[in-house]
């Protein structure tokens, strides 16, 4: 079995590549066609991508799978009606691929240029959600890269119903289906054929928890575009706008508790704390939000309860606060950079030079003046549809769009120039 | 031993880390003052050098390294003069760090810009020669990132001797000796801490021959920016201009052998070989190169052997050339795409669509029209210093300058905005 998987997995590389060249040199409106073309086929099919969701969702309650998981896993017309607007909107964007990024000229005359081109064939490793298959292909297809897609064994039938869609686009548009492909097995094998399809794959990128994506930071071969934890801090600065602070914390902290961007840790000037974090728990506690403080927060509500060392570095993912004082906008940026994961980091101040230096010194992808660290996702920084938000350092940083999937030549022109020396 | 390597390394990474800090705060001038004054220290320094030098060469002797190995190896007044000049390129060069890449403004006021970071941390791993040193020594400094440099064992006085002016460089401009680190051991086990300092260093660069890279792609658990081989073609097009074909084919293969951008391959379209191969094959035997053929090739010129297989793959940098008749540019960009590195590829033709199929279609980090593969270096860019450059597709492409050493940050402004839904 072991060995038949490596075969497909090597034929699926090999039909990849292929298409991949086709792709690289098809014209905007032909990828946008099929997008498009892909959208109309997902509301057609609604229907029947719902049926083929039953099927998922009745095998994943008989194998017990948690409510928050088949809620993930879950497809209705709403949903549906939402990955072919994704798709829709993706086409609705300037094409990445073939833009001149910069040119010069040298002093012999050679013209030289920046050309964006697409990275190839990307590897795309998800979880439970379906509706990666529909994002993820269409993300990949607009940079004019192939995509293979691994989704999880628990949808199955789900992303095949959903794949269908996308090979009608590609079909109607004149390219090849082997453009997006769906791994053909739920065999967990697959997924580390892919991690060593060098020459084949050109990227990976893992979408899901931290098991999936640790496993691909260490076993991959081909180099990877990751996204880590969120572990985001909102700093509230001594000369922060009370009400100001207050309304950016509950935001960052409780819109939504399960994205990457929620903040998981609340730091506030030792100057500030006795006035400003008695509004802050009363807010939050109303809302079943769990706060956990150092001793000058515990002495401050006794309903806060202690955090330990291990809380500074948690993603709680969850209505949960950790609350720390700090001398200044220098210990922030320290703690920040010593227990932060690097994603998206706020300061709340109304003084310039305080928030000049934190925006300088936080080493993060995204770092944010008086806003909300719930901000950080591709589509509200207007990039439209993300694969993930980047924190990783090399190529890519914070939301990777399609643009983000691309990487560049340079085309150089000359008239007969030969090197001297 | 091993353990101690260990901790060593560790230690290094350590300081590297903190001097990275202090490296992405400082500005263009501390950093240019720093290059400064080592250039100076290298020409201050240059009998001591040479006299380090020796000793490297005496071992190497007695180890009975190659002549060609002890010619990387050696340093002589003007090689030193030339690292120096190297130095004041790179200060004279514009700061790579803290540029607004790109900046705009959401619909909901929130300021959104995108500047350029240092990468952090570079761990360089070469050869004997020992200029690279001071080459990426200052290329890492230049673009705010700490270095830590594993140099080959061949050139271990040498380089400490390089080590040295470079540290009295930063330690005039008040800048941390721990910015630019030499690994203080020869025992090859540092390099294997190298490629698994997760979390201290943040990208590796390999300089050197293809086992050692290969070795670098197989087993870093760190990122890495490659320079895989350099097997280049020439492809001369029916309706090239048969004086500048035969001047830019002598020029790419022989200006010399040895580098990365020079032509290996040089493919002709069958309607013109019988009337420019002669004239190529005169040249270039007349300077002792060696031509393999295909079968059309020997036919027109006995002195030609029999290309195999094998040769259409072969990075020579020697005075070796493979030739092979197309059928037309379709056949070239298919046999390049199959048999080349996608490091550089030249078209030369007069016809502009011919040109414009060729460097849109073959996928290389650099595509030439009418001009010779040998320019294919950072400095005749008009970059400045290069690393390297990369074959690999993600981050950086083609040449690997101060520019190319850095990332980029999202700095978000705002004035109280709440994310919605």
């Amino acid at each position: 079995m072991e060995n038949n998987i490596h075969q497909i997995m090597q034929e699926i590389g090999n039909q990849a590549k292929k298409a991949a060249r086709i792709l690289s040199e098809s014209s905007a409106e032909q990828k946008n066609q099929a997008l498009l073309a892909a959208a109309q086929a997902l509301r057609t099919q609604t229907a029947h991508i719902i049926a083929q969701n039953a099927l998922d969702l009745e095998a994943g309650k008989n194998k017990g799978l948690s409510a928050a998981l088949l809620d993930r896993l879950a497809l209705d017309e709403k949903r549906i009606e939402s990955m072919a607007a994704g798709l829709e909107s993706i086409a609705s964007f300037p094409d990445p691929v073939g833009k001149e990024l910069t040119q010069w000229t040298r002093p012999n005359g050679l013209q030289i240029s920046r050309i964006s081109v697409p990275l190839g064939v990307i590897g795309v490793i998800y979880e439970s959600r379906p509706n990666v298959t529909a994002d993820a292909g269409g993300l990949c297809l607009k940079s004019g890269n192939a995509a293979i897609l691994r989704g999880g064994s628990e949808s199955f039938h789900s992303s095949n119903a959903i794949i269908a869609c996308l090979h009608q686009g590609l079909r109607s548009a004149n390219l090849p289906e082997t453009a997006i492909q769906l791994v053909p097995t739920i065999d967990r094998a697959a997924v580390g054929e892919m991690l060593n399809m060098v020459g084949l794959i050109d990227v990976i990128v893992p979408r899901g928890g931290k098991s999936l994506t640790e496993r691909v930071a260490n076993d991959s071969r081909i180099p990877t575009i990751l996204h880590l934890d969120g572990n985001c801090h909102t700093y509230i600065h001594a000369d922060a706008d009370v009400d100001m602070a207050v309304n950016i914390v509950q935001n960052a902290k409780l819109r939504r508790t399960g994205i990457c961007g929620a903040t998981e840790s609340l730091l506030i000037d030792e100057s500030i704390i006795e006035k400003i974090l008695p509004l802050i728990a009363e807010k939050l506690i109303a809302q079943n939000c769990e706060i956990r403080g150092d001793k000058t927060a515990c002495a401050i509500d006794s309903r806060i309860v202690p955090a330990s060392e291990e809380d500074w570095g948690c993603e709680y993912l969850d209505k949960i606060l950790s609350v720390k004082t700090v001398s200044g906008v220098e210990e922030a940026i320290e703690h920040i950079n010593k227990y932060g994961s690097h994603h998206t980091d706020a300061i709340i101040t109304a003084n310039q030079a305080a928030a000049a230096r934190f925006l300088q010194a936080v080493d993060s992808a995204i770092v944010i003046h008086n806003s909300s660290t719930q901000f950080a996702d591709g589509g509200e920084f207007g990039m439209g549809a993300e694969i993930g938000i980047s924190t990783g350092r090399l190529h890519a940083r914070g939301p990777v769009g399609a643009e983000q999937l691309t990487t560049y030549k340079y085309v150089v022109k000359g008239d007969g120039q030969l090197r001297a020396g």
